[in-house]
């Protein structure tokens, strides 16, 4: 079991230690759950309220809490605690409890080049002339296909599959059923298509015509930065000539959708079902909320913000932030909604205004 | 193959059998298609209609149908129809497949608890500590994590993944793809974040800096009730420090992507690419359509339906049924959409008001 | 290495060469980042304008460009360059690198039928009576489900799984973690439920009660025509009593949610993330952008075009072009969205005009 003193757990993330800070912590809690042996999380005065219904006789505040009121034995003091808490559930983390070494039943190509320290495990596969850094594991069930490369320091949990000749940096987290690789959906007709038509024409005179869908294949893999994290089950497609990118230090959600030959920058956060089209530019330090989704051939600036569920049909400036279906800049966005909930009301003062001055009632 | 009599299956579903009820069918099929041992399934007068079309002497129909003037043999009268139904294909359902029994390369754990009658399929793996109930189907390929816990009769289709330490109750039903465990999507910046800033101001005066994406752990874990089902390639995230939680009897579609933190209660259904994003909480007998998305840190009450693709960005009170983005009451939404419409002539109307009471004409 | 001429390059892709047609490339280039040895992809002039910042001796241009003009050696000159890419990057695509052969770690039901020149991958399965057809590469960590049937010349890749009964046709091209036959989303309660309630009073009057749901099972099967491409992670489910369907030569991208029932016709593209809900029926030769949500029960009609992330929830008749939420014809909604923006000045026109004709300036 993990244990921690409030005097060490303190210096690991660059917090103040008050009190008994020789009193050591098992876990971590929320205030009314916690047990005797808990550090209690309560970095705000309304969580803190709460530390009276547990047990715990040490929290973890903020900067000039009053902790000796709540009857704690000692206290930790972050000046920041949100960033706080991303060193002390570090310490604390048990990970997925894989087994250390290389399993008897993980198929290793002779040609892979396997670095110090990796973990492999059972059932998962390395192709040929792949190559896995040092320190990496390589989850149960995983696959890493030919000549993919991954960086010293990755942890791929289970059910990954990493595609031939996809390149990835280092400290790269992939959590369970992650998919780099899969072809761009490019597919073209002999002729040009309705949907050309209707894009060129805003939907008038689209013919109907018989076509049948050629694929283009996909050439340009896929290369990954430093520092990169990518959640369950999302998918990112070669590129078609060029690679599809991903920055350093960017971070992906669940069941994301990134299509071929996008770019996505550095530092970027990509939350949950945000889906990219094909060959959109992503600049640094985005953040996109859940279910945005950005048409393709985009280019989109730095420090752009997308709130949940934004559909992004065109080009955004650097460091605009925007909402809605299109996606429009915010404080615009606010502003036609509110006007579209008055617009029933405003459809009566209409009808009104027309009785009065044309002596006309009807309104539709 | 599975034959019944007309008498058996009116019984097992709760329904009336008429007609020559030792009548044995040995499938299911729509009118048309019916085969002479098919039992037809006509549960409205517009699908009796179909009835000629097929060979069925037996059909399944409504309360008071007057199943001989269709020329049938015999026919089972439900008063709930589309009830019934769910006891009908169970009867019928043929399942995957799956051998019985522990298969020679599945790799179980010696600390692993695995309980009777359990059937383990071909390269699934039991981690340490794991423990299966009695008579528990583990598919091909699955993973099931350290100190992970699955209740007795439940069911888990090939390749799916239980992280470590999650506890799940019983008759739990998995399919392909199902992932439960990832990492909750929890980043922090050392100084406060763009994002931070632009949740407060409404989008206004975000600086531009540069900022990495620190990681918060999950320590919390998952806890699923009893008679859940998930589907397929469906990813539920770890919480941070309390577990993520499905109550009892709710039932998850495909592609739903559950964040960390949230509670969903009692008997709710969650439909297809459903995403609920960090710390929202879920009442009981909740409905989500399809594509659905609520907002992080909200609050839904008891049986709140939410129309298709709806995207929720605050709290909703128990009982209310909304549609819309954002998601409005739908009676408003539809009073809303209907003034829309009538918007572009509004426009015109009000150009005609202001030549006559100020004489000017322009609107633009 | 892959070496070919420009002669024969052109050759297999219809095109003219010009120049000196003996020159042979190993790859394919962007005119900046190419080699000595690529031939650089320059459809259009604005590429080709890049041609002097690489190193190609040879390039793929379009029907009447000035090759010579570029300083190149040698030039492939296609009628339709977007469509000559299809065969161009065929020649090119050195594939996933599976080996070939039957994996000695494959599980094979001695009851399959595999046809001649199968590849089975390691670790996967092959159920009881299953069929692989001719040529047919099955990709590790597969799963194919019992009396599963595959065409010849299909490609699956990694930890794809293919539950029992489905029926794919030949040409099937399936990306890693593609799931078909999870069981429909059916449910139903024992009296009528409040969803059903809320459909018939459009939201009115639901009351609040105590409902358990219960499955109905999913005896239908699916059956995939011939030519069939599906993305990563995509998921399609059994129908209930009828097969779900998906035509012949229709391509399905990443993350797609096709639901139980649903028939999709032939030659369509359905885009990243596309849901499509229970029982709706698509004619042939749609193409649905990224994000649409179809509601259940639709009819959507040939060549139908949905916009990226529109919300389709009625039916639509053949040819037309929609967008938005809900989906409305391409026209409508642009006209609809302009007035909606203009609305904000509208609601102040109004104001004016009532203080104007009733003496009063309150709006609200």
């Amino acid at each position: 079991m993990t244990t921690y003193s409030i005097a060490d757990i303190a210096k690991a993330v660059g917090a103040t230690a008050v009190g008994d800070v020789s009193l050591c912590v098992t876990g971590l809690s929320e205030p009314a759950d916690a047990a005797e042996n808990s550090l209690a999380l309560a970095s705000t005065p309304k969580y803190a309220e709460h530390l009276a219904k547990g047990e715990a006789q040490a929290a973890f505040m903020w900067a000039d809490a009053d902790w000796a009121s709540f009857g704690l034995k000692a206290a930790i003091l972050p000046t920041r605690p949100r960033y706080a808490m991303s060193g002390l559930t570090k310490m604390f983390d048990p990970g997925p409890g894989f087994e250390d070494g290389i399993h008897t039943t993980a198929l290793i190509d002779p040609t892979a080049v396997i670095g110090a320290d990796v973990n492999i495990g059972p059932y998962a596969i390395v192709g040929a002339r792949a190559q896995v850094g040092d320190g990496t594991v390589v989850g149960p069930h995983c696959y890493i296909g030919t000549d993919a490369a991954i960086g010293a320091g990755s942890f791929l949990r289970e059910h990954v599959s990493i595609g031939a000749r996809v390149r990835i940096g280092e400290r790269f987290f992939a959590h369970p059923g992650v998919r780099l690789g899969g072809d761009g959906f490019s597919f073209v007709t002999p002729e040009k298509s309705d949907v050309e038509e209707a894009r060129e024409s805003l939907g008038d005179n689209v013919e109907a015509t018989q076509q049948a869908w050629h694929r283009i294949h996909s050439l340009g893999g896929i290369v990954i930065g430093d520092d990169v994290e990518i959640g369950v089950n999302t998918a990112i497609d070669y590129g078609t000539i060029r690679p599809t990118k991903v920055g350093d230090r960017t971070k992906i959600d669940n069941l994301v959708h990134i299509a071929h030959n996008v770019v996505v920058g550095n530092d970027c956060l990509i939350c949950g079902q945000v889906g990219i089209a094909g060959s959109s530019v992503i600049g640094d330090g985005c953040v996109f909320g859940g279910q945005v989704g950005i048409s393709d051939n985009l280019k989109i600036g730095d420090r752009v913000i997308c709130g949940a569920s934004s559909k992004v049909l065109s080009n955004i400036p650097a460091g605009r932030v925007v909402l809605g279906y299109p996606a429009v800049k915010m404080d615009l966005h606010v502003e036609m909604y509110k006007a579209l909930r008055r617009l029933p009301r405003l459809t009566q003062d209409i009808a009104a205004l027309k009785k009065a001055v044309f002596k006309s009632s009807t309104n539709d």
